[in-house]
C-alpha cells in the first residue's frame, strides 16, 4: 500500500467516523440517553476487545436499557466500524521493544524483569490487553514465561508448544527452552548475579508464586521487586482496551440453586472456620457463586472481577460498573454491592486494618492482595478456594442440562460425521473447512454460545501435534488413507461439551488399527471402573494406560479433566491424571475421558468422552462404591477396531454405548444421516 | 512375693554381684585391659538394651580387642546376670506418671506437653530407652502421639491400633483418638487457650512437623516451647540403658561398592548443589553410605548416630565412642572420623558460624538441628536426604545377595509350609507355635542374623487383624475350616526378606475362595505390568485393587512398600501405594507387592512377594519400559483358587512362577518336602 494510498483511506474512516458520530450524538439526545459521545467509542471499543460476536448485541444495554430502531442500527455499525480500523498486523518488534523495555528497567533501577503469560485472573484465555508475553515476544501460546535481564533474556515454555515458539520467537533476542529441561526459575538462578533487583508485577503472579521467586532470589542475595506498574504497560503504546462486555444473570433453570443459597454455604463454612473474609480472584468461581456470566475473553464465558465476600452474607463485586445491566443488578440485589475495580486496595487495607481474618487461596489469588493486606499487618489465613468444590459437583439440574447438551452436541456431531463420510474420501475438504462445518452444525442450536476452545482439527501428522490447531499455513487437504482427529466442543446455555473422535478415511492400515483399539480399550477401561469412595482420578489413570503400556506406547497428557457447566472447559480440582491429585472424586463431577496415542509425522488417535461420577450399588459390597455415567454420545469408528484385541466385556461395552447413541440421537437426524448412524453403530462381535 | 523374700532374693544378687566383679577386675588385671569396672558394667548394661541375641558375643570386642577364655566365660555371665535383674514389668502407673508431669511443667512454666512415639532417628523400631510415650501412658504401638495439658490429656494413633490403644490406655487420664478422624493438632487446637506455652522436645520432632505446631499455634496466640531436655527424662528414673551395640563393617561382598565410592557421587551432588556440609540424621541412611552396621534396635541392623559430610569428602560420625570396635575403626580410616555424640551441637554450630551452606531433609531431620544452626544465623539448605534414591537402587551385588537370601529363605518357609500341611488339621498347633517354628527353619541358616519384623501369624479372625502380633493373650489354636495368614521375613547377611502367604486348614468356604482368588488376580497384576520408565507406583497401585473392587471389596493399606538391602523391611522412598508418591521406579528398587482382603471377625487374606524393577524390552516400543521380576519363592495355596475367575494369563503367570520354584527350591528339601511342594505346584487349568 503507498503512502498516498494510505492517507486516502485514513482520510475515508475519519469522515466516516465523524458523520456517524454526529448521528449518533443526536440519536442519544433523542432518546434522552445522558451518555457522552466518548463514552459510547469506550463501550465499543472494550466490546470489540471482548469474546462478543458480531451477531450478539447484548451489550447494547451498556448504553440503555432499551436500544432499539434506528441507535441500535447506528451502534452497531459504528462496533463495526471500529473493528475495521483495529490493527491485527503484528511483526517481528522484539528487538526494539525489548530495546524500550531494557531502557525503563535501567530508569527504575532494576536488573531483570519477570513476565508470565497470566493476567490476574490466571486465566486460560487471556484477553489481548492482557497479552504483555505475546506482545514482546511474538509467542502466544497458552503456556510461556519470558526473564529479561540486562545482558540476556530466555522464554520458556512446555513441549506441547516447542515447535510453534521456535516459529514466532525470534532467538537472536531470547534463550528458548522447555520447562521439561529447564524451569525459568532454575535459569534465573543461574544467570543471577548477586545483589541483583529483579522486577515482577504482583498483580500476575499468585501468592504461591511468589514465595518462590523470593526464595530463589535470596539464595544468590537477589531482592525481587514488586513494581507498582508493570513495565510493558508502560511501552505498549497501542495496548488493546480492556474487553468490556455485559454481565448477564446466569438463570437458576441453567444453575440449579439460588446464589443465596450458595452464599449461605460458603458463610456456615466461614463460620465455623473462623474466617470472616473471602478474597475470590477467580472468575470461573466468580461466575459460579453469584450465577453471573460474562464474555470478557473467548472460550468461556467469565465475567472478569474479583469478589470480597463476608462472614454476614453480604459480598462486594469489584468490576467496571458498565458491565452491570439492569438485569444483573436486579439480580445481584441488596446482598452484593458493586464497586468499582479501583477500590479493590482501599476495601481489602479496611478489611486488612480492622484485623478481620482475610482467606485467600494462595494457589490463584494474585501476590498483589497478600501484599496489600501485610502491608498494614492484616491477618491471612491462606486455604483452598472454598467454591471449587461445590462446583465441581453438579446438582441435579446442572447434570439434567449437560445431559440435554450433550444430546443436541452429539445430534450436531453425528451430522458433522455424515457430512464427512460423503466429503472426505476425494479430496475436497480440509482441516479448515471440516472444523468451519461442524462449527456451523452446531451454531444452529438456540442454546449455543460459543465454542468451549478452539477445535482441534488434524488429518494425517497434523493429528500427531497434540494441541494443534489449524491455520492457513498448516493447512492440509484430507486424503485417502489418512487417520483425522477432531476434538471440539461448545458453550451451550444448559451445558459444556467436550468430544474427541478420530475417523478413518479408507484404511489408515494395521498399525494405526492396533494403536487406535488399545487408545479405545484404555478408554473403556475408564468408562466402566468401579472404585470405592475417596478414590482420586490419579488411582484411576493407568487403567487408560496399560493397553498401550504392554506394547511399549503412552501418551504424554493427562487422561481426564474436570468440565464447568457453562463454564471452563478446564475445570478443577478433579483430574484423572498420572500427576498425583489429592482430590477424590465425588458423585455429580464430570470430567473427561481421552486417551490418546501419536505417531510423530504420521498420525494421532484420541477418544474422548465426558463422564459424571455416580454412586454404584454392588451387592454384598463392603465399601460405598462409584462408577462413570458416559453423557457424550457419538459413534465410536468401528473400522478402525481389531476385534481380536478387545474382551467381551469391552464389546460389550461399546455395544450398549452404541445402542443408546442410536435410541437418543435417531428421533434428531433427518433419513439419510439416521441411516448412516445405524449403519455406524452395528454391533461388532457378535456370535 | 513377701518382703523377706524380696531382701533375700537382693543380698544374694548382691553376692552373686560382687563375687563377679572380683573375678572380672582380676581378669581384666591378667590381661592388661585398662578398664575400670564400672566402665565394664555399663557396657553389659547397654549390650542388654540393644536387640544383640544371647547367642551374640560380637560385643565383646567392645570391652578389648579379643578377648577369649575365662575372661570370655565370665563377662557372658556378667551379660546374664544383669539381665535377670532388670525388671521387666510394667503396671498402670499412668496417673502417678501423668502428676509428676504436670509438676515438672508448672515447675517451667508451661501449659501443655507433646510427647510424639518418636526417637531422635524418627525410627521405626525404637530402643526401650526411647520410649517415652510407653512408659507415660502404657501404649507400645508403633505410631502414637499424647499431648498432656493441666487440665486434660489425649493420645491419638491409626486405624491398626484402635483396638490395641483401648486395652493399653486408661481412658479415665487420656482421651483416645484415631488420627483418621481427630489429628493431634486439630485436638490441640480445639483445647488451647489464647497465650498458652506448649513445650516440646526439639529431638523427637521433624523439622517439617515444627513448622507445622509453631503455624497451629500461632493461630491461637500461644507458643511452642523449646525444652532444653525431655520433661519424661527428668521423672523417669528407672529409664533402661541406651543401647550398646558394636558397630561392624558390612563387607563389600554384600554392600557391592564401597564407601569411599558412594561419598563420591555424594560429595560430587554437594558440589553441583553449591552445598557445603550435609547432616545425616537417618540411621539407614547413615548405615547405606558408610557400609556399617548396628544392633542398636530390634529387627533392623542400625547404628543410632548422626553424620555430617563435608564437601571435601571428610566426614564426621558422632556416636557412642564405645561402639567403634578396631575392625570398623580401620574400615573407616582418615575418611571419617568419629566424634562424641555430645560434639555433634558444637560442630555443627561452628559450620553454621562459618557461614557453610547446611543441607538437611526438613521431613527427617529433628527440629534441634535446624534450631541449632539458626541459633547462629546459619544458612539452611532444605533437601531430600540424598542417600536415599542411591540406597534404594539396589546394585548388581546387592540384588544377587537378595536372590540368594530369597532363595534359602524360600526353602526355610516351604519346610514350614510342609510342616504345617501335617500338623495343622488336628488342633494340635497354635499361631504362637507356628511363628516359632518358622523362625527356627530360618535361624538354620548362617548368615541369618535376625526376623526382620515381629511374624504376623493369625488364624481365623486374628488374620483379619492386619497388624496383628500374636500374644499369649490372643494365641489361638488353628482349626479345621480356618484361613491362617502368615507375614513374616528374616534379615540374613545378603538380603532383607518379606513374605506372606494365606492357608487353608481344610475348606474355609467359597466366599474366602473368591476374595482369596481376587486377591490373587491383583497380585499377579502388579507383578506382571509394564510401564514406561517414570511411571511411580502410586500409579500402579490400583491395578492391585481393581479386582476386588469390581465387587466393592478393597483393603486399607499400600500396596508395596521398599525393601532395604539388610536393613530397614520399611525402606523409602518408593512405594506401591493409593497414598501420592513421586519418586519414579527405576531398575533395581526392591518392593513389596502385597494386597490383602479382611473380614472382620471372620478371616485376612494377604499374598506378598518382593519384586525387582528391572528394564523390560518389547519389540518397536516407543518408550523405555520397564517390569517386576518377583524374587520370592514359594507355592501359593492352589485350593484356594476358584480358576474360572483367573484369565489365562493369570493361569500362566501362576505356573510359571510355581515352575521356577520348583526348580530353585527342590534343591534345597528332603524328600517328603519335595514331594509335598512338588504336589502343591501342580499346574492349574491346563487344557
Amino acid at each position: 500500500m503507498s503512502g498516498e494510498e494510505t492517507s486516502k483511506n485514513l482520510e475515508d474512516q475519519r469522515n466516516l467516523l465523524d458523520e456517524l458520530s454526529s448521528r449518533i450524538n443526536s440519536l442519544l439526545k433523542l432518546h434522552n440517553i445522558s451518555m457522552s459521545l466518548s463514552e459510547v467509542f469506550a463501550i465499543v471499543d472494550g466490546v470489540n476487545a471482548s469474546a462478543l460476536s458480531q451477531a450478539d448485541d447484548g451489550w447494547l444495554s451498556m448504553v440503555a436499557h432499551s436500544v432499539s430502531g434506528e441507535l441500535r442500527l447506528t451502534l452497531c455499525e459504528l462496533r463495526e466500524q471500529r473493528l475495521r480500523s483495529f490493527s491485527r498486523k503484528t511483526s517481528d518488534a522484539s528487538e526494539q521493544r525489548l530495546r524500550l523495555l531494557r531502557k525503563m528497567m535501567d530508569e527504575q533501577n532494576l536488573d531483570g524483569f519477570l513476565l508470565p503469560r497470566a493476567d490476574e485472573y490466571q486465566s486460560e484465555y487471556l484477553p489481548r490487553s492482557s497479552q504483555r508475553l505475546a506482545w514482546l515476544t511474538g509467542f502466544d501460546g497458552s503456556a510461556g514465561f519470558a526473564i529479561v535481564l540486562m545482558r540476556c533474556a530466555a522464554i520458556f515454555t512446555d513441549g506441547r508448544y516447542t515447535l510453534q515458539i521456535r516459529d514466532q520467537v525470534n532467538e537472536k533476542y531470547f534463550e528458548i527452552y522447555n520447562t521439561a529441561e529447564m524451569l525459568p526459575l532454575e535459569w534465573l538462578k543461574t544467570n543471577l548475579v548477586q545483589n541483583e533487583r529483579i522486577g515482577f508485577d504482583p498483580w500476575l503472579h499468585t501468592c504461591d508464586e511468589v514465595i518462590k521467586i523470593n526464595s530463589v532470589l535470596a539464595s544468590k542475595n537477589a531482592t525481587a521487586i514488586k513494581l507498582p506498574k508493570n513495565l510493558i504497560d508502560q511501552i505498549w503504546i497501542d495496548r488493546p482496551p480492556v474487553p468490556l462486555a455485559p454481565i448477564i444473570p446466569h438463570p437458576e433453570i441453567y444453575s440449579g440453586e439460588a446464589f443465596t443459597s450458595k452464599f449461605g454455604a460458603i458463610n456456615a463454612a466461614m463460620m465455623e472456620n473462623d474466617e470472616d473474609v473471602l478474597v475470590l480472584s477467580s472468575p470461573e468461581s466468580i461466575a459460579w457463586l453469584l450465577n453471573i456470566r460474562g464474555a470478557d475473553v473467548a472460550r468461556t464465558p467469565l465475567p472478569l472481577s474479583f469478589l470480597i465476600v463476608k462472614k454476614d452474607g453480604h459480598a462486594q463485586l469489584f468490576v467496571d460498573q458498565r458491565k452491570i445491566i439492569n438485569e444483573t443488578r436486579n439480580h445481584l440485589g441488596n446482598a452484593v454491592s458493586i464497586l468499582p475495580f479501583e477500590e479493590f486496595g482501599s476495601e481489602l487495607r479496611a478489611l486488612a486494618q480492622d484485623k478481620k481474618k482475610i482467606r485467600l487461596d494462595p494457589k490463584t489469588c494474585p501476590a498483589w492482595v497478600e501484599e496489600t493486606i501485610h502491608s498494614v499487618s492484616g491477618i491471612i489465613i491462606r486455604g483452598d478456594d472454598p467454591t471449587l468444590i461445590p462446583k465441581a459437583i453438579k446438582n441435579s439440574v446442572e447434570l439434567a442440562g449437560a445431559r440435554a447438551a450433550h444430546i443436541r452436541d452429539g445430534a450436531a456431531f453425528v451430522k458433522f460425521l455424515y457430512w464427512f463420510s460423503l466429503n472426505s474420501k476425494e479430496g475436497q475438504i480440509d482441516e479448515i473447512i471440516a472444523a468451519t462445518k461442524l462449527q456451523n452444525f452446531r451454531e444452529k442450536d438456540s442454546l449455543f454460545k460459543d465454542l468451549s476452545f478452539d477445535t482441534i482439527s488434524g488429518s494425517g501428522p497434523n493429528g500427531a501435534v497434540v494441541h494443534y490447531r489449524v491455520t492457513e499455513e498448516t493447512n492440509r487437504t484430507i486424503k485417502l488413507g489418512d487417520l483425522y482427529l477432531v476434538d471440539s466442543g461448545a458453550q451451550y446455555l444448559d451445558g459444556t461439551t467436550d468430544i474427541t473422535r478420530t475417523i478413518a478415511v479408507g484404511d489408515p492400515g494395521d498399525e494405526a488399527r492396533n494403536y487406535f483399539t488399545r487408545v479405545l480399550k484404555g478408554h473403556i477401561a475408564i468408562a466402566s471402573s468401579k472404585f470405592p469412595v475417596g478414590t482420586t482420578g490419579s488411582q484411576l489413570d493407568a487403567f487408560a494406560r496399560a493397553p498401550l503400556w504392554a506394547i511399549g506406547a503412552d501418551y504424554d497428557h493427562g487422561t481426564g479433566h474436570g468440565v464447568g457447566s457453562y463454564l471452563g472447559v478446564h475445570e478443577g480440582p478433579q483430574r484423572i491424571s498420572k500427576v498425583s491429585n489429592s482430590i477424590a472424586l465425588q458423585p455429580g463431577m464430570i470430567l473427561s475421558n481421552e486417551p490418546g496415542y501419536y505417531r510423530s509425522g504420521a498420525y494421532g488417535i484420541r477418544l474422548e468422552n465426558l463422564l459424571v461420577v455416580k454412586s454404584e450399588v454392588i451387592p454384598n459390597a463392603d465399601r460405598k462404591m462409584l462408577s462413570f455415567e458416559t453423557i457424550t454420545l457419538a459413534p465410536f469408528d468401528t473400522s478402525m477396531i481389531i476385534e481380536g484385541l478387545l474382551a467381551d466385556h469391552e464389546k460389550n461395552w461399546l455395544n450398549d454405548y452404541h445402542e443408546w447413541v442410536r435410541k437418543e440421537l435417531l428421533p434428531l437426524l433427518n433419513n439419510d444421516e439416521s441411516a448412516w448412524l445405524i449403519e455406524a453403530t452395528e454391533p461388532i462381535g457378535s456370535e
